[in-house]
């Protein structure tokens, strides 16, 4: 981008507003350069970047932000909102270590007023925020933007109940884009698809400006006209019909043409002056302005660095999610009981095959983890097979579903747990480390951890045949890791690999157990011997793993995920309450963990294989000092 | 109930479709009385139970029952269901101990489908259900049973736009008695108080007899005539709007009068025959029959055993919600950044004094524990001092938001945890045991425990104003139990009290230091003395507890919550870490706990004061004999 261009001169949201109609539009161009340019780079979220440049722009020439505040639903939306927020310079640092978050952060920024990443939050958040400006007397409008894949959202759908009755200055901007993450299958895309249909909006564009140019300028006059001409633009633009979202109680206008930002303004503007909350029904087109992200949004949803002119990823190779997919579609073949379940994350967790070979066996419930669970939870009950596919980070919205509709009515249900463990750049909304924690408060769950595609194969099916109530498996992005030729998994709970007459034990599981491979090579590169114990199953712990484990003097525990309520403190209390003598090292996550790339992450949390040999050297120095001071008391006496 | 009452003759519900219109008019009053005098004996919910007795017979006379599945949503307006199921004779036990569940249960009843206690799971539960029947090749109706209250719950707002599109033989009943449990906020509501108030609807009763009393006999006639008049209906009842369910996807009849039998039959068997999803809205009463119920069903909504007669209960007195409540109102007068939230439960939590007082800062959201949390969470943002009360069992709810809006941006946010530990009689479903080990798992938490009134209040000012991020006050249902004379609170993290040169120490928090200290009494009659650690924050556990108690030969932890991840571990992992080699008993919960009275669950589990003697001893038993066999072994060197 030259010096010169319109995007450089924009330190503050303020300056935008020095810029004339022509200018706007430019400067939405060098925007998408510069997030094509960004996302190539880095990876990230583009084509829903793409799709909200125009909006963002209106909304930073209409509102004052950061007097005004705006929360940016999910948030991987946000980063035209950046770039307009003096926050250029460092653009190219995005998703990075020690850089920009891929998401909003009010650590980050003034102007950024409520952290995102998981789904369906805004509304809630807004409303909150709303009714803190009339608590402490202070004036602002609040813009939730919510795109309608969110809205399936049980979190979003309480939040339009609750806000529909309120008389804050709430602004709602529904980001309609025709699609979620994946194809939208509720009756809420179904009603957001029929007012689109209307002959009334595919003149939308048109009607629109004839409407609301003829609107005189911005200002109370304005708001009077547009207030009095609202039946007459329902009529005109529904028929007769209340929309849903008047009848949550919201003032509805739209659908708008979210590229066209005059008619954006002139909508938002109306929007400031009118009573009670607002719905701006916004449509956009993922990936707008790069050909291949329009044509392909769902590839270009969340993406990996890729070739800015081919569209094709830089890398790609066979990861857990495929082997889970392939599993699912051999199992459906020989199994007409089972069927497959996510929420809006056909394509992430490999479903997509399955989801057009079995598709009156697959349902995609839209973003609504709970109601995934709940209905896995009918479905067992009926006696079918269902199997959940759900990123570890999403399953925490579905806590007391799996506790009260699965665990405690018995019912087998399966959890397949994609993304378990540190997931990189996306950072700390979405670290799939809480999973096995909270799982392990819940009686009548299992829990598999799969080192390989072939141990993912293997489990599943145990999980799916072999065991009763709530059975989950947990793997983690990406790929198969290092395993060593003499390591055999037989489908054991658990079992012992190395020198089981040494004196150190490390005990893992899941992907980490490549790590504890490699740890145990290089410590016998210093010729050091070890032993690792790798659970295949870590709820419960088996008692004889523990007991068997007794036997070593030094023990170590490496776990990718916290600390609290995690199955290296389960095994510690194992080895407690059978009296263990020796050293117990329990290296595992303590606090939210920043974005990184996951080797990176690894590294800093201690457990790759190098974190684990330092652990292993200090543990044994420290047993050297131990004895020597024992040695020196001897001496002294 | 004489002999020859018609219930005494239902033994099936097949029964029912034997007697005449004016025998199912004469079971519903019999129903009722028999409802009243459980309810007046066993306490239970009594306004929802009479509201649904009509709903309750013509759904057992349209339909086939168990063939046919019933999702009750809440569960507890199902006492009809169970005496229309073949539980007449073991109804007087319902919510007693080893007795009928006041919940549906599968393992109760084959005619139970489903089990329910939290609200909202119906929807999603039905549809799976309806959708198993598909995969397995039975032919079958789901129904689903919701109240008004129940929808405005995000899971069941996921259910409703997810099953919309559905094409299966499911059928929701919204059970619309014009008031959830507290009042109804959001604009659901409104919508269907709008609904209600149509002229249309006033002289529904009337109108859906002559319309529906006109169509012909059950049977496919009736169901082309239903469909082709299906717009006839809309217009009579609806003029040209679409309204909310429909746009969600459903076909909609209603709204019907929920105490005429006959219409609910006609209603049932148009909809049995209709395509696609069904929404049939029936109006009821809570409380109906029964003057003082129908008068005010808040204070009957759930009760404890009450005089007919008067309609006063048994019993009364001041709770720890009282205290709650008494708090907030005196916090707000001083301080005018307070404001309450509650998810329908003003009346429980002891807030409705505030409500009155204070409305402009009184959220009252519905049932939707999520949407509070983040609401919450957005007040927090806009510097508000939010305070959210719910009772531990609905909290589950709420992990996520609690995570990632709360604990994640460090949000200061105060969770007010009323019936925090066994709550009695309500059973598996609410039970308060999992909040310590679940909130155990998430960073940026503070966790207090009071043991009186003085120290609830206490602790609740320490999180309103002396704590960072999320602080969380849990206590009992009920009021104060025995406190000795000559303990004092000194507003200490922890404290000891008793004999600490003595081998044993008791650690707890919460209302089972009041066991624990007629514990150390009961021991002191048999000559052993022990020291009691009362910790007054949980989370974290203050290392120099731990280290304090390290002094001690025996130490016992008693908790009244899940063992996995629950304060017991926390204090255990620290003794090992510490290096302790004394013995550490921890006794806490690892299943699901029963309906029993509170007294009752607590000795069962061990955990009242006859509990932690018993324990006690059990451990300076095996000491003693430990000791024995080491002499032995001395003896024998």
């Amino acid at each position: 981008m030259s010096d010169d261009s319109i995007l450089n001169g924009i330190t503050k949201p303020s300056d935008l507003k020095k810029l004339s109609a022509d200018e706007l539009e430019t400067l939405s161009e060098e925007i998408r350069v510069k997030i094509l340019e960004t996302v190539s780079e880095n990876g990230g979220h583009l084509a829903s970047n793409l799709g909200v440049v125009e909006l963002t722009i209106a909304m930073h020439t209409v509102f004052n932000c950061p007097k005004d505040r705006f929360v940016w639903d999910v948030g991987h939306q946000s980063y035209a909102h950046k770039l307009l927020t003096g926050r250029l310079s460092e653009i190219s640092t995005i998703r990075r270590e020690g850089g920009l978050s891929g998401f909003p952060k009010r650590n980050e920024s003034e102007y950024d007023a409520f952290d995102t990443g998981h789904s369906s939050t805004s509304v809630s958040a807004a409303l909150g925020i709303a009714k803190a400006g009339e608590i402490i007397g202070e004036k602002y409008y609040t813009i939730a933007v919510i795109g309608d894949g969110a809205l399936t959202g049980g979190l979003a759908l309480e939040g339009i109940n609750n806000a529909g009755q309120s008389k804050d200055n709430l602004i709602v901007i529904l980001n309609d884009n025709k699609m979620s993450i994946s194809k939208n299958v509720g009756s809420m895309a179904r009603a957001l698809t029929h007012m689109r249909i209307r002959p009334s909006y595919l003149n939308a564009k048109s009607r629109a400006h004839n409407t609301l140019d003829k609107l005189p300028g911005v200002g109370k006059p304005l708001s009077r006209f547009m207030s009095k001409s609202k039946d007459w633009i329902r009529l005109n633009f529904f028929g007769h019909q209340r929309n849903m979202f008047e009848q949550f109680g919201f003032n509805y206008y739209g659908p708008l043409d979210g590229h066209n930002i005059k008619e954006l303004q002139t909508a938002m503007k109306a929007a400031k002056r009118t009573k009670g909350p607002v719905m701006l029904h916004v449509c956009t087109k993922k990936g707008k302005g790069y050909e291949y992200a329009e044509k392909n949004p769902k590839i270009f949803h969340g993406i990996s660095a890729f070739d800015l002119e081919t569209g094709e990823p830089k890398s790609s190779s066979k990861g857990y999610s495929d082997v889970f997919g392939e599993f699912m579609c051999s199992s459906a073949k020989s199994d007409k009981h089972i069927c497959a379940i996510t929420a809006a994350m056909a394509m992430g967790t490999g479903l997509s095959t399955f989801a057009k070979k079995y598709k009156s066996r697959f349902y995609d419930v839209g973003i609504a983890e709970e109601h995934a669970v709940t209905f896995a939870c009918g479905l067992a009950a009926g006696n079918a097979l269902p199997v959940f596919a759900v990123y570890s980070t999403f399953l925490q919205r579905a806590y007391d579903q799996i506790l009260h509709d699965a665990a405690l009515q018995q019912l087998h249900i399966v959890l397949a747990i994609d993304r378990a463990g540190i997931v990189g750049e996306d950072g700390e909304t979405h670290q799939g480390v809480f999973d096995v924690a909270f799982l392990n408060t819940i009686p009548n769950v299992t829990i598999f951890c799969p080192s390989s595609f072939k141990e993912l194969e293997d489990m599943l099916f145990r999980a799916v045949y072999n065991t009763r109530e709530v059975a989950a498996v947990r793997y983690p992005r990406g790929g198969e890791l290092y395993l060593p030729d003499d390591y055999e998994y037989r489908s054991e709970l658990f079992s012992f690999y190395g020198d089981r007459e040494s004196d150190i034990l490390i005990v893992t599981y899941g992907r980490l157990f490549s790590h504890a491979c490699k740890a145990k090579e290089a410590l016998a590169d210093k010729g050091i011997s070890c032993c690792i114990l790798k659970l295949n199953v870590i709820k419960p712990i088996m008692p004889t793993a523990a007991k068997s484990a007794m036997n070593f003097s030094h023990i170590l525990f490496f776990e990718e995920g916290m600390r609290r309520g995690g199955a290296g403190e389960a095994f510690g209390l194992q080895l407690f309450d059978g009296g263990y003598r020796g050293s117990y090292t329990n290296v595992a996550i303590d606090g939210f963990v920043k974005q990184a790339k996951v080797d990176s992450a690894l590294h800093h949390l201690g457990l790759d294989s190098e974190g684990m040999v330092n652990t292993v050297l200090s543990v044994l120095d420290e047993e050297k000092s131990t004895s020597e001071d024992k040695n020196d008391e001897n001496t002294e006496q």
